[in-house]
């Protein structure tokens, strides 16, 4: 027996609202297999994703990132679970506790935008961060945020999506969010624009007027995710923000007006070094669910 | 020699604007000593506060909870200083690495805030609970944000007082932070309350409408700090809140409104246990400096 550098292998599930990626992985550079399920009712698809690590061996953990709202709190009894959600026969569906009792192995549970912050500051745009935040804009609007290496959490995972912003001058739209009409998901989320300009994100003008709302309110959100004091860096993804060049230099540009010169600090000052666009894509999803397995591990053994 | 349950002495200093409260003790029943001093000049205030510990025998850490912003950031060269601050000779006082040194201890350091927040979370009004955010609504508004038990923190520390607030409708009063005008501290904080009605807080008939705004504004605050999925509990502090027992149900009623149902958490829906008075008062900061010399005495010794 000699010891090994290798880290152990990870069952990774990404459980997203259309489809499933479950990789077994150690890390981006070392994928050992990916296969790709559709999400249809609760128990065909957590039987078919049990059926995929069925085919696996040797994985030492799982993490599961999964989409919203999800109880992560260690100490409720629907910890694990799916809580009220719009998406058919999903609310109060079992995911982390079916899955790591059946395979009887350490399992970590977030949402999905936690994972991919986790996999941004490892190994995407933030590589090398202990501290940052993740936002994807795209048929909602996700914030991850990542403290000391670790997801900042506690009763629950965050919902930041949902401030309400302040709107520029004149503009009173009402907005899209059914609880919140004008929050920022309501307003700058892929769906949010549709409903206003008629069109989807990705072939609007990058001189509509559309744009000035969509880059102050999130704006706004970064003015928010900066005064929390965590991240030393925000990274965008999404749909809205993926292939939109434009619409970084304006956010930026919103966040620093917003800001006012309040925090002396030169990280945020320096806004294209702190907020930037996501580097892994769609492979931060179910390469933070192997971080979450990873991080589970850690915790079972006591690393 | 045997093993002992007592926990070690640790020095615990507030550096507030006006006055240095300087502990020796292991918890809030377990106090030697007590001594005030007036901040005064950063070299007098900083060598009174040494000559209290040069009497003081056997403490094993120490914790400083200092007024901000200061920098928390122990990968930056000035870890342990006041950043800009309007205070007149303060900006870039070095305060954790000049009294770390000089007594040779672990020693923490931390907002005035943040270190509130521990306390209330093991001491005060959120005993028992890991999890915690502390609302100091007084000349400024400060929050700390508490998680795992360890203050929430990265960059920098929490300046969500600053945070822009959607107003009451007709609203448009423009607030007095010299930075955003209307944000929550310019709106809500002690001074804005009397630049907005030309009398003291603590003078305002419960029924004067300013504190429509004033609630409407702090319920803002609790929206996004709900948000952040940190909190088990809110617990609100400082000068505009205490002895002010009309202004709870309606903070809290504000808060509901403004979440409009989202968040489908029982502890955010029982907004009577979830937005709280602070149970320590004017001890939070001290003891809190207790926790954080705990914290650092902890990382230092590993466990």
């Amino acid at each position: 027996m000699t010891a090994t550098a290798n880290p152990p292998l990870i069952a990774g599930i990404e459980l997203g609202g259309t489809k499933v990626n479950c990789i077994l992985a150690c890390g981006p550079d070392a994928v050992q297999d990916e296969v790709r399920i559709p999400t249809t009712s609760p128990d065909e698809t957590l039987a078919a994703v049990e059926a995929v690590l069925d085919g696996w061996n040797g994985f030492a953990a799982i993490g599961i990132a999964s989409f919203g709202p999800i109880s992560i709190d260690r100490s409720a009894t629907d910890h694990g679970h799916v809580l009220a959600t719009p998406k058919p026969g999903w609310t109060g569906t079992d995911i982390a506790r079916r899955i790591g009792r059946r395979f009887d192995r350490p399992t970590g549970f977030h949402t999905d935008v936690t994972a991919a912050a986790l996999a941004e500051a490892r190994w995407g745009a933030g590589a090398g961060l202990d501290d940052l935040a993740y936002v994807t804009v795209g048929t909602g609007i996700g914030v991850g945020m990542v403290a000391g290496g670790r997801p900042v959490d506690g009763l629950s995972h965050a919902e930041l999506g949902h401030l309400r912003p302040v709107r520029l001058a004149g503009d009173d739209w009402v907005g899209t969010c059914p609880f919140h009409g004008g929050c920022i998901e309501g307003l700058a989320s892929g769906p949010a624009i549709r409903a206003r300009t008629g069109r989807a994100a990705e072939t609007l003008a990058a001189d509509d007027p559309a744009w000035d709302g969509v880059a102050h309110v999130l704006g706004q959100l970064l003015h928010a995710l900066a005064l929390s004091g965590v991240p030393r860096r925000i990274v965008l993804g999404g749909g809205v923000m993926t292939g939109m060049p434009h619409l970084f230099p304006r956010v930026r540009a919103a966040m620093t007006r917003s800001l006012g010169g309040y925090l002396s600090l030169p990280e945020v000052a320096d806004a294209e070094t702190y907020v930037v666009p996501a580097g892994l894509g769609g492979r931060a999803g179910p390469l933070g669910a192997v971080l979450l397995g990873m991080q589970a591990l850690a915790a079972f053994t006591g690393n």
